[in-house]
């Protein structure tokens, strides 16, 4: 696509695959405000406030039905919003068309190259000559990082005139950073620094990004306050686990049509993505085996009657491989080339590095036949037996399918939204430094509080006496910090 | 689509949605044939010996992908094909124009009109002046019905002079079947006479067609031997069963999204599609109420920890139900009306008459949205409450998404060719009367057998005293005719 | 124990282990009635016209809580009864007391000898000069083997003199089953003839005596009509099905307290009995694997996501091992002596003969170390690795649990009482000839009507119109004969 | 019992039910090893450097087989050991039996009364003259709570000669707490300041005792260092969790036979041991219906399929309740009049008062008849209708069955002994302050590897090259501190 930015005829700025796909994106996105009460509740409750006038609000989250009702929810309570996707195949482009139209910029469609994804990166992050956003909401942190590379190369380049040089690295999305910077460079040498005055905080989504954060911590480089959304216990311990538990079988059936039950599946990793994942192909019939670094999850994974070997014992029976570990070099060529003929390969983890993709397109002679986008089977020359890999290693719920659905979407966005309200509310009074901040408990048990009446759940109310007894407060919170659910 | 036939370059007559789709068609058919054992085997087994040279056969089954790698290997066992689809949204076009391309007659595309779907009905089964098929594959009985009502009529017109009233019903789709034969009998008032003269036999498929089999066969009104594939127990117990269970949460992830997880899911009918049905929600996440009117099938649903309702008693609080019981007017429109907001109505039993589309679309006031093909919201005007239909009411896992997988379907296709070769091979024996019959159970043990090794699984062999000592063969039948699997 | 019959103050014969439990059992008989709607509701629906008035019954059947229920219906329908249990292990001595105290003549203990035994099945069937039983209840086939054998040797009496010899054969069972039948021709040689011609039929409870039946039916010995209850759904499918996936793991519990999360267990044989096993163990959260000969039953287990594999494939890996076959030579003592240390082996399926008890026995310098009462420790002089066996081999829900439980039972026996008042009824209308029969479907769904109130459930009452839509009447059956559930 | 202490011929104290047992109870003993890899790998480990040499440990906790392991294992790390059960019912008296004659000092029986079983406790304590423990293992924390009230009190009785006054408090159990230590001031007004001198540490078993644990840190009035074992991931996401999982059936079954299929089960709480709890009935085919006042653990036993309800909505249709909150008064006498006949009422969550067995006791006209120890039919005069109390509401999976399998437990006490080790190798460094604490990560990682290989299971190394890469020791702790499993 060229890059170019298109303008609705009310003015504002987006990018997407097709406008006309709109009326198909409100149509779903009114379907998933009934699936969202978290959401829902916070427009009733927050709307009328307008917490959010005059706040922008820069996304870079997964342009998907359920982040619609998310930005519609942010716009509801008063922001400004600027979206673009954090991942290249996971934008639903009716979706995008949507909130292009009608709420906010948005720059994401699917099957963005690398070049195009940190484009849209860039222009969800530019707000014009005034600094770019007041908050920024991150999945895995490419938002954040472009900040904190722009911020260093700018010093760097006041210091020492020096500018950010692509060949210095051999990763190819990494020179793209630096090219990006670079150009900005010219324009503006000051541009990252006036984001980052302007920043009030973070909330990032994911495991990833949380990691790279605490990193930034520990190094003390963080630049700004990061909520931590993925370790509230309504993110973690439901948006992976369930979340994924769902989309994994959804995005092999779209992608394979392969029948589960009966094959043998291998789960790399058994963290909360993993479980949900173990469990899925478990119910749906098939024979699981993970892999694991940790001894307590390999023992949870016991428990569970998984059997835990490790990938080479097993990469030449498996049907069908999935990697949930948030590291990398989990698949590598060497094992692909082992794989029964059409064993099912991909990933659910977060980069698409788990799997060695570069190792599998160099492969000398290998053939790549496209069955369908994000559907690739690739031909060995010398075995001429070959292997699927979904979304060319990326996340294949949200390349092959649609991500993760409405509900359990809703518990993730609600801890966004009080995230974002905490860092707005609070941007003057010093309260959160450059640190990385996990929300409050009472805050956590709210957001599982709004999702209960939807599933018809009633909940038992304790007496004083009871409270008293085992040293609550009647109203929660219920559970000390280290409670492990 | 204006109905008139195409021909390939070599002459074959076809009429499908995008002939285009052919090499996408191909990809995946090949990948299914990895998939399909039992059917892989065959052509290996019977393929050299050409046992159907000269053989015509028409058949009337889902134009699926899977059903392609069953055309092919008919075609590798010399047959001739002619086919049509048996349910209007059922048709995978790609399959359909990869068939038409390479190997038969295909007639179907995905949505036909009823109008449409008879008109393919007819095509498939003419083989020009010399009568029809040698051998029908029929799934659901719509073939053999055109034929047994066309020779009806033709009797009735040669006694009487009197030609089929279309006016006679109210039923639309009899309407239809009635104009074909009364439009037939201008131009050859024997055509059917003819197609059961040259018919060696049937060979069906499913539940409702099998049902239709035995009253005639009761009536004595059957014109030709029926093999009944659906009773084999490598067909019921595995198709309808381990099917349904993976393609239920299929068809409901790809036309609404909608987290399983959480929700309360109702399934009609706990017969081998309700069992699969329940099972694959449970599994899901969700909690799941069983109806039935068997009291044996709702005491092994309740072993299963379901709770069996009625629906009146569950329909204002469920948020899905499904309909598998194979009977008429299970959720009619006031049941509909009394449902939640977007509460989703499917049915994977066998008609669409499970649901009462009729008093909905007749409703006063209804507003029909269509969210996607075989996806809609009706809303109900008084409450401004919708509900989502799914695939209008017919089957939703071929509707909504791709049917049962490959592997499933290799054992009910198996089974089918094996019935094919029995009628064919018998054809001049007089083994098979007017009559429905069953494989015997060698030959199901059979197409299990061809199924294990691709799922790794190793037989235990029986030593001849342990035969003895049950008084079984040691290489089977190893269960008594009424045994219950 | 002495072998002498005692007698209450009412003067009825019993031989039970301690009276004093009597009332101990009796209180467990009133848990187990609440338990039991279908034989309670019998009681409600027969007692009043008495049916059984006259009518001699005996029993060869666990002598446990369920039975007492079950004897207790059968008197309070008029009946007199007799009662040994089929299983040297399986009496609850408590329910024996109650019962030989309050209802019927018992003579049944746990841990009986095999001379024990067959004398007490010998005492069940004695009703005194005026030949047998009217009727005969029976499990696996012992008390209709021992007439049969009778009348045989009877027979040969009469011909040539001949008496039988029990050193010609060398199965310690059938030596002592000769030896009563040789001793018995000394008293009376007409004993066994006495009983033929009382009896009106028997019903036989499980797979292995109906086994027996239909050979017997086969070579045309067969003395008297049968009817084959375990066959029934709500019997095959049920207490073979539900009741072992309970009593397994409650048998491995109370035997060896063995944490069954994490294991593997390997399960021979995927019947319904294995059904239920593997169903257990996998929810336990063992890793299961199954041994099968019957492709469709591999198939199946597949289906569920269990290996499917040899014992020698696995026999020095897992932990525990149970038979379910009804076979004989499963697991030979060469297959023990290769398991880990301490695996468990255990029988569910019928005979001890499953597992190589007397290889083992004979293995030259096992010691044999008794944990407690059915729980041995069999070690190898050479590994010094020791297996543990439940029961003794025999069934080890009887020997190391209280077998299945009471619902479950309750729809067993519910048949039984329904074959014994078919058979009572019809006794001089010849409508039952020496054949094996089942229950005809209405009856069987009648069992299972009787067993929904208890559970909660709400059947739906099927409309005319819909009854005539799929041709069966609005009060069932529900299904064809062939029907598989 | 009368209350003597008895000696063996070695000299060594006990008082436990009868001395016979002690060989079936080394018997248990040696297969219990054989399930408990991390006890029997810190004897290889340790057992050479005697590092307990000179320890005296006393514990507090249910004295069952897995229990006996655990002493061994510290005796044979060189510790003396004086032991007591944690509660009344949970003592396996052949275990007893067998470490009172071979290892240590046991006062405990089945079935104590409160009075004999704060005998035992002091007992227990009692090392003589010199003071009390160096160590004490402790669950519920019911030995600390001895020594804390003992101190307060002779702290009053020095200031002011006051005498702890039993009737200064009407509850049951405190009165005979404040007996005994107002007695104990008799004999010597200092006994337990010795005891709080010499003490170095507490290890602490479960989740009210850490409760009660953290609340003396919290009120400042914590005596000696403590170690928090319960929130070990090792401890309470598996013995709490797959412990339960696999006892509450157990418990169930032994007591009463029920079969779980097909009831209705309610769980109260759905912390770690409702999660297993809740599995366990579901798995064994109830419905489950889950009543909870945390939000957060409502909303996870939804996604689960779980209803959530109060228990006031479902009373009077559930067939058997189970609490697991660790609060109190959770099932009143008023719910339980509403309960079906025979409705099965049971706690496994900590103490007897979640079951409201006061009002029950003293309820007008009830009727208690015991079915057998720890099964009792409690029977409301006016509806007549009873309802099956087991173990007297306290743990019934130790009073019914016998509690945890080895396995788990072996978790939980790897971590007891090496908490042990900890604080008594720590025991002069000043290390360890007046507070709480849970063991460091790498040390709960190593419990789960030590059980690995029993099951097994292999782990994935990491290279060096991943672990930089997620920046962690390639030798672990793989995880943060706040993660949670």
């Amino acid at each position: 696509m060229a890059l170019i930015v298109e303008k609705t005829t009310t003015g504002r700025e987006y990018k997407v695959k097709d406008m006309h796909q709109a009326d198909f994106g409100r149509l779903e996105l009114e379907l998933a405000e009934v699936e969202m009460p978290g959401l829902m509740s916070c427009r009733v409750e927050f709307g009328p406030s307008q917490p959010f006038k005059g706040a922008r609000i820069t996304g870079s989250l997964h342009m998907t039905i359920q982040t619609a009702v998310l930005i519609e929810t942010l716009t509801a309570l008063g922001a400004e919003v600027r979206w673009c996707s954090c991942n290249i195949f996971s934008t639903q482009d009716h979706a995008a068309a949507a909130i292009a139209r009608d709420s906010a910029a948005v720059f994401a469609w699917k099957g963005e190259t690398l070049q195009e994804y940190w484009w849209c990166t860039e222009r969800a992050l530019d707000w014009g000559p005034g600094g770019g956003p007041d908050l920024i909401i991150d999945d895995g942190g490419d938002a954040t990082l472009l900040i904190h590379e722009g911020v260093k190369a700018e010093e760097d380049f006041e210091k020492s005139g020096k500018v950010p040089d692509p060949s210095s690295t051999d990763n190819a999305e990494f020179q793209i950073v630096l090219s990006i910077i670079r150009d900005g460079l010219k324009t503006d040498p000051k541009r990252y620094h006036k984001m980052k005055q302007r920043l009030v905080g973070v909330s990032e989504e994911t495991t990833t990004g949380v990691k790279r954060l605490y990193q930034m911590q520990a190094n003390g480089t963080l630049l700004f306050p990061a909520i931590n959304v993925n370790d509230s216990v309504t993110k973690s311990k439901f948006d992976n686990l369930y979340g994924c538990r769902h989309s994994l079988p959804d995005g092999l059936m779209r992608a394979t049509d392969v029948m589960i039950a009966g094959k043998v599946a291998v789960v790399c990793g058994y963290g909360d993505v993993g479980k949900g994942c173990a469990a899925a192909m478990k119910q749906a019939g098939a024979r699981v085996i993970v892999t694991e670094i940790d001894p307590i999850c390999a023992l949870q994974a016991l428990m569970e009657g998984l059997q835990v070997l490790t990938l080479e014992d097993v990469v030449s029976e498996a049907d069908i491989f999935v990697t949930t570990t948030g590291n990398k070099d989990i698949i590598m060529v060497h094992h692909m080339r082992k794989m029964k003929n059409n064993a099912i390969v991909c990933n659910i983890g977060h980069f698409d590095n788990e799997i060695d993709m570069h190792g599998l397109e160099t492969y000398p002679g290998v053939k790549r036949i496209t069955i369908k986008p994000q559907t690739d089977r690739w031909v060995f020359p010398d075995t001429k037996s070959g292997i699927i890999i979904l979304a060319e290693g990326r996340l294949m719920n949200l390349g092959c399918a649609t991500g993760h659905p409405s509900f359990v979407m809703s518990c993730s966005f609600t801890n966004q939204v009080i995230a974002q309200l905490e860092l707005w509310k609070e941007k003057s009074t010093g309260k959160y430094e450059k640190k990385v901040y996990v929300l409050p408990k009472h805050l956590d048990e709210k957001v599982a509080a709004l999702h209960l009446g939807k599933l018809g759940a009633k909940l038992t109310i304790l007496t004083k006496d009871q409270a008293d007894y085992i040293r609550i407060p009647v109203e929660g919170p219920y559970k000390p910090a280290h409670y492990r659910y």
